[in-house]
């Protein structure tokens, strides 16, 4: 019989402890990384060794999600696997092998609750023998997996339910009374919907650890109005798995408290899109993640997500940092005047002027008649120089082949949203 | 690393050996059921001691599968869980719950290989490291998890596909390039089809190790035509996991051995329908099994599936008996002007009179416009005695409410099809 101790002593240690030991870890993982032909490639010339503080590790290039549909291509064509050259392991030493939307491929490996999810139930309140009734899919996408991994682990049986067949999944939670849904919360307010409309008794679910989509607070109220006393988020990816979780107050149980406390097993960094530039804390930017995991090490992983570090220490006594949800995607690439314009072409205009502390792109007017124009904060709320406006331009014509305005604002005014593209544009 | 082993020894031992093994572990079997009240009850008064022979195994009753939602329902309308009494382990305890069409809900326990494929994988040819695209639905019923328990136990990475989405299910097949298939035999055409309209290659897939229905030969013949050289069938159920299945040719090992293997860990019967009465060998009949399962321990357990003992020993080497495939369903429960006639009642008729040796109700006419008369073949040929005709027919009348006929055929001349009522109305 497997009882799952209910806490971890990790998530309690003091944040300097755990900062201290993921820094030794560091070093390590690069060299592991390195095996594996693609991240050799990616990190070509860096020494492992010397990559042992945060600092280090902000200088080495982010690989964004977006790039990983052509390192997996080329792979690919090149009879070398579908996964890059990023998996350590072999596709033939894995336990399974996923298909996401793009199409991305995903490993995932044989060790233990593989996904880190086990960390997520358990702040929520989930115990062994709880039963889970798991309505993320099972089919070519890992969604389900990860809860499946953390269930195994903390011994709690599961009803691989999947999506679809809401009245089926209404008879079946009737019958085994589980008593923790997985899932999208969307989906579990169809399942109440549906046991409210047939009359099923499904009051066995109390907690449900969402995830999938952003679960606004509306949607929140609704589910515990109709029994759901309990609903925690917690957000991942496909490549990296569990990323952050969220946990009970300890004042009420039953509800969570704000923002996401990280993994015990990743390094999360919150940089401008488009760079590796990390922000300052409280600042919005895109989620990058360094990974330890064993089989597919990921070492500065653009998630494409944004979201902001949420400074407070958690109230359940937790000492990792936390993030604020999921704040939308990073991928801010747009096209003005039928060309593309990256984030990553913004920072390499800002790059050439020192003086230029932050900077945002607005695109206005309408489509085929649209104009972009630069916004720009001056370091320590300098005034410009002479010319500085008509050099920047030339860098934006220079760089994204379109002629582009430069404006000068105030320190501190361009919005803490992460954005480094705007697309104000009326499309109607 | 894992590496499995490529045979198991208990496949090859003398069938003699395997026959004392299984006899030596019946009494602990129904020791071990009767402390779950379902099996206390229906096995009451039962002395598992003495329960160590095939005979004394035969004499206990069947529990069919037919007869599992009302054991279930009653144990869900009593608050004792969803599984009739019959599991061994507390819900709590248990890996997965799940729900089969009926509803009728399945247990899986927590131990390796539960369901007992990785023999049906290792005789079709799986090795270590094979890739598997697994497109049994993983979602409330166990089929896919069947396969999921034998590859991890093989070392096997699975592609956990599921049913529908053949589009994408070939581009995963043509990146990952899994050797094995498993799932029905017409989803892999619909697969095959689509690969061959989309130009996809799925040359990788060589071996498939299909169920769930029937696989004709005409179909087989047709998917060693379009590629794959090996196809192989397994039998099993959702109460009990593999029952059968299939090995490779000693002369040609992508061609499958007719017949299916019984499974080591199982006693099979082949019965009467209706009856618990073990049929002559190679009559056609029930398939009754007595699992071993720790979890969920069956005991002539009535799949309703029909088979028959197939006689010859397999040229594989493996010893163990072997049954033919699937050929039909075994309840023949039918409406005769509105009543229910069931092949139970059929039995009772015929245990009335010893001189009758087989016989099988013959329902004819229209709907509505019915008769229906029991062929009765008498023992050792003999001439029926007068007033037998009119002593069955009140029989019948007795025992079904119905009038019926009665008629005298020579030995031997019944179908050997396992059938006890034969419904020949027409429906048109």
């Amino acid at each position: 019989m497997i009882t799952a101790p209910s806490r971890d002593p990790l998530e309690f240690q003091p944040h300097a402890e755990r900062e201290h030991g993921l820094m030794l870890r560091l070093p390590a993982l690069v060299h592991h990384a390195q095996t594996a032909p693609g991240w050799a490639r990616i990190l070509q010339g860096v020494n492992a060794h010397q990559v042992n503080t945060r600092d280090a590790l902000s200088r080495l290039p982010v690989t964004r999600k977006g790039d990983l549909k052509a390192l997996q291509d080329a792979s690919l064509a090149a009879g070398k696997g579908p996964f890059g050259g990023l998996n350590t392991t072999q596709v033939a030493q894995l336990a399974r092998l996923f298909m996401s939307p793009g199409p991305v491929y995903d490993p995932e490996g044989r060790g233990e609750d593989w996904w880190r999810v086990s960390r997520a139930l358990r702040a929520a309140g989930a115990r062994t023998g709880d039963v889970i009734h798991n309505c993320f899919s099972y089919h070519l996408t890992p969604g389900a997996w990860m809860i499946e991994g953390g269930a195994r682990a903390l011994g709690c049986p599961v009803i691989p339910a999947g999506s679809g067949q809401t009245e089926q999944q209404v008879q079946a939670i009737a019958a085994l009374r589980p008593r923790i849904y997985t899932g999208t919360p969307s989906f579990l307010k169809l399942i109440l919907d549906k046991a409210q409309e047939t009359g099923a008794d499904v009051s066995s679910l109390q907690l449900a650890l969402v995830g999938g989509e952003a679960c606004p607070p509306s949607l929140e109220a609704w589910l515990h109005e109709h029994g759901v006393s309990g609903v925690f988020q917690w957000y991942g990816t496909a490549d990296i798995g569990m990323i952050g979780y969220q946990s009970a107050r300890p004042s009420d149980p039953q509800r969570a408290n704000p923002g996401l406390l990280i993994d015990e097993d990743l390094i999360v960094e919150i940089v401008r899109p488009g760079t590796g530039d990390v922000v300052a804390p409280g600042e919005v930017g895109e989620v990058v993640v360094t990974s330890f995991n064993a089989d597919y090490p990921l070492v500065r992983f653009g998630t494409g997500d944004m979201s902001a570090v949420f400074a407070e220490p958690s109230p359940c006594g937790r000492t990792n940092l936390r993030i604020k949800g999921w704040m939308g995607r990073a991928d801010q690439t747009t096209k003005v005047r039928g060309m593309f314009v990256h984030p990553g072409q913004v920072d390499l205009v800002v790059r050439r002027f020192p003086e230029v502390a932050r900077a945002r792109l607005v695109v206005e007017g309408e489509l085929a008649n649209d104009n972009m124009t630069l916004r720009c904060e001056l370091r320590g709320g300098a005034v410009p120089a002479d010319g500085l406006k008509e050099s920047i331009a030339d860098a934006i014509r220079d760089l994204t082949k379109l002629r582009g305005d430069v404006s000068f604002v105030a320190a501190g005014s361009l919005p803490n949203d992460g954005k480094v593209i705007e697309d104000a544009r009326k499309y109607e």
